[in-house]
């Protein structure tokens, strides 16, 4: 496998585009984006947990019934989320870029991201799909800031890998929280693929790859309306249809979690106000399931976040995280150690403080990615979870007025 | 009932004081808290569900085997957990208060707060205990600043009551959110009261209290590892001793309830870096668990807290909190008010937003006392949560070097 340059176009026959329809005031952001497959594509998602789903999401799920798309919309500035009006809207969206590119408005993939609850006029984008089809082309790094929102930095990546002989590209861009109007945390990705894979596979490689990647990153621990990860996979590249498990298969997810993990990354590390990516590491848990708990706990805890911002050594806080966690661990076997580019320190052992320079600690967290491992000696489950520090720039963004 | 002056001393035959005992640098700040009951008096606690526990709950748990007890010992400037020595430390400090007293040490509650995993030397507690039983009197003021850490106010209430027509009293101290070296937000409360309840009673008064009051207060979301509510009752009021369900049990749970209920505002209200008490209270749901499921999740949000902080009527955080909480609720029928000092203003109806005016909303968000009313429209559950709003001042806190 080798990380190549073109995001979400790596891939045959993907072009995209991202363009200023004029959803978003300033006239600088793009606020519409545009991703298309030359041919259909077998198409795979995964959505928002939320009870409270944006009507984009529901638009989405019944046009992939059929387990085939070929483009994805998706605009900045407006969530499209508890409006009356939503997927009447949506499916404008859906049929405008299906006019506009000649295809079946079922096989488009709608998303959009920004304020709740306002409604959102589908004028403008209407208007300027016309321009966003006419752009496309090698543009997916355009295409990504077109899905930006308080996101410091455009999130892309792409990968070569072979299967089965046949040389494939896939590739994915990324927004994570933040709004004009801040509102919601959302995160929504695209990747798109030119290996051939049926649409029941890709549905399966993608639910299990989410599971231990998009499901293990918490900028705030609020889970957004709107998430949505989409995965088109167009065949372009020749290889005999992946169609069930195997060395094939198993190649495609290796891609697949590559693509998604660096992803993860990339959000984490630019969520709301961060300053520092977090990468909790946990091994030697009874079962992955519990490890999981327990990264997930440590990276959610508002206490730990605030002490990393502070490139505070504060171990006790991650014990008390993995002590309220819900998972049954053995506390006094725990050991907890940071690592940075700067180095490692041991923290605790079995449950408690051991000595450690304070200032070696300190010059370890004041590094801009942060991993903090914790071993249980339980058995051998392990799991990451990825996530940032809480900084006072979260709470501006987060605490400001709307208007 | 009425509301009296008093504290923990409010109640017949209890005595208390609070003194600088040399824990914490600063010799202004009291660091031992000592409450006594002047003949043997039924008890009862609750304790953190963390399963990484300080010492002194281990040691009071074990002292309160026999439901009896005549003394609380508390300490703040140290958690006295994670130590390898934490439960002989607390035995000392047990030991220590007996002695000076002339009681059991096994009637002796003892708690700490403070840094985690730093060990605590008793001897400046045991030095300190001859001062602070000489001192013992109606000074519940000096008990309660003894257990404080960053809390900014202490927290003090007393009321009377009737129970079969005898005068009765209780009282009860608090500490909430902070440490001097800022580690976890851990709770500590003590109740006293002169009412006679037998030990199982009152656990069982105790046990149900906490789930609708202090189970329901979050400042941050983590859970301390240091958390104790003990209630102490004397029986020097005279009453028929309350062993049973019944009127009297009855009268004795509502004025346990308004001491509760007042100390759980106290905390969140003082919550670090708070400069707004968040109630939310949730009416309408199918039933009372999933009203708590519900209000718990909005009162956590940080993008709820944030927005609060920000005085926004943002909403759609608040339709988001619900949504993700695990509790199914339809929410398309669900509506959203707030309510101040300032007057009240409906946001949302039917899961959607309404017309509403920003400037009249912000003016009642900027109050310092925030109602935030949800209605499901499932049934007849109800339930109420306490926190407070997220502030430059939390990161502040807990962002802060220890050293």
């Amino acid at each position: 496998m080798e990380q190549i340059l073109g995001g979400v176009c790596a891939a045959k026959g993907f072009t995209a585009n991202g363009i200023h329809c004029g959803i978003r005031k300033n006239k600088d952001k793009r606020d519409l984006s545009l991703i298309v497959s030359q041919v259909p594509a077998a198409a795979a998602a995964v959505y928002t947990a939320n009870l409270v789903k944006s009507a984009p999401i529901t638009v989405t799920k019944k046009n992939l019934q059929n387990g085939v798309a070929r483009a994805v919309i998706c605009n900045s500035g407006n969530a499209n989320t508890c409006n009356a009006d939503g997927e009447e809207v949506a499916e404008i969206m859906c049929k405008a870029t299906a006019d506009t590119l000649g295809i079946d408005a079922s096989d488009v993939i709608v998303a959009s991201t920004g304020v709740i609850g306002q409604r959102l006029d589908p004028t403008p984008i209407v208007n300027g799909l016309p321009e966003l089809a006419k752009g496309l082309g090698d543009h997916s790094d355009l295409a990504a800031e077109g899905i930006m929102t308080t996101d410091t930095t455009k999130k892309e990546i792409a990968f070569s890998f072979s299967v089965g002989g046949k040389e494939c590209r896939i590739g994915g861009i990324a927004k994570g929280s933040g709004m004009i109007h801040p509102n919601l945390a959302t995160m929504l990705v695209f990747i798109t693929t030119d290996c051939a894979v049926s649409s029941s596979m890709l549905q399966k490689a993608l639910s299990a790859d989410v599971e231990d990647t998009f499901n293990m990153v918490s900028v705030d621990g609020d889970t957004s309306t709107n998430d949505t990860v989409a995965v088109l996979a167009n065949g372009m590249a020749g290889n005999a249809l992946i169609d069930k498990e195997g060395e094939d298969f198993d190649a495609f997810r290796a891609a697949l979690k590559a693509v998604t993990v660096y992803l993860c990354r990339c959000i984490a590390g630019d969520g709301e106000g961060a300053t520092k990516l977090l990468e909790c590491a946990v091994c030697g848990a009874k079962d992955d399931k519990i490890a999981k708990i327990i990264a997930k706990s440590v990276i959610c805890s508002s206490l730990t976040k605030a002490a990393m911002f502070g490139a505070d050594a504060n171990w006790g806080r991650i014990l008390c995280a993995i002590g309220y966690s819900g998972a049954c661990v053995d506390v006094t076997k725990v050991a907890v150690s940071f690592r940075s580019a700067k180095g490692t320190i041991a923290v605790c052992e079995k449950g408690a403080g051991i000595d450690f320079s304070e200032e070696i600690a300190k010059e370890i967290l004041l590094e801009s990615e942060i991993e903090i491992l914790i071993t249980l000696g339980d058995g051998e489950g392990k799991a990451t979870a990825w996530g940032c520090d809480l900084t006072y720039e979260y709470v501006h963004i987060n605490g400001d007025y709307r208007s």
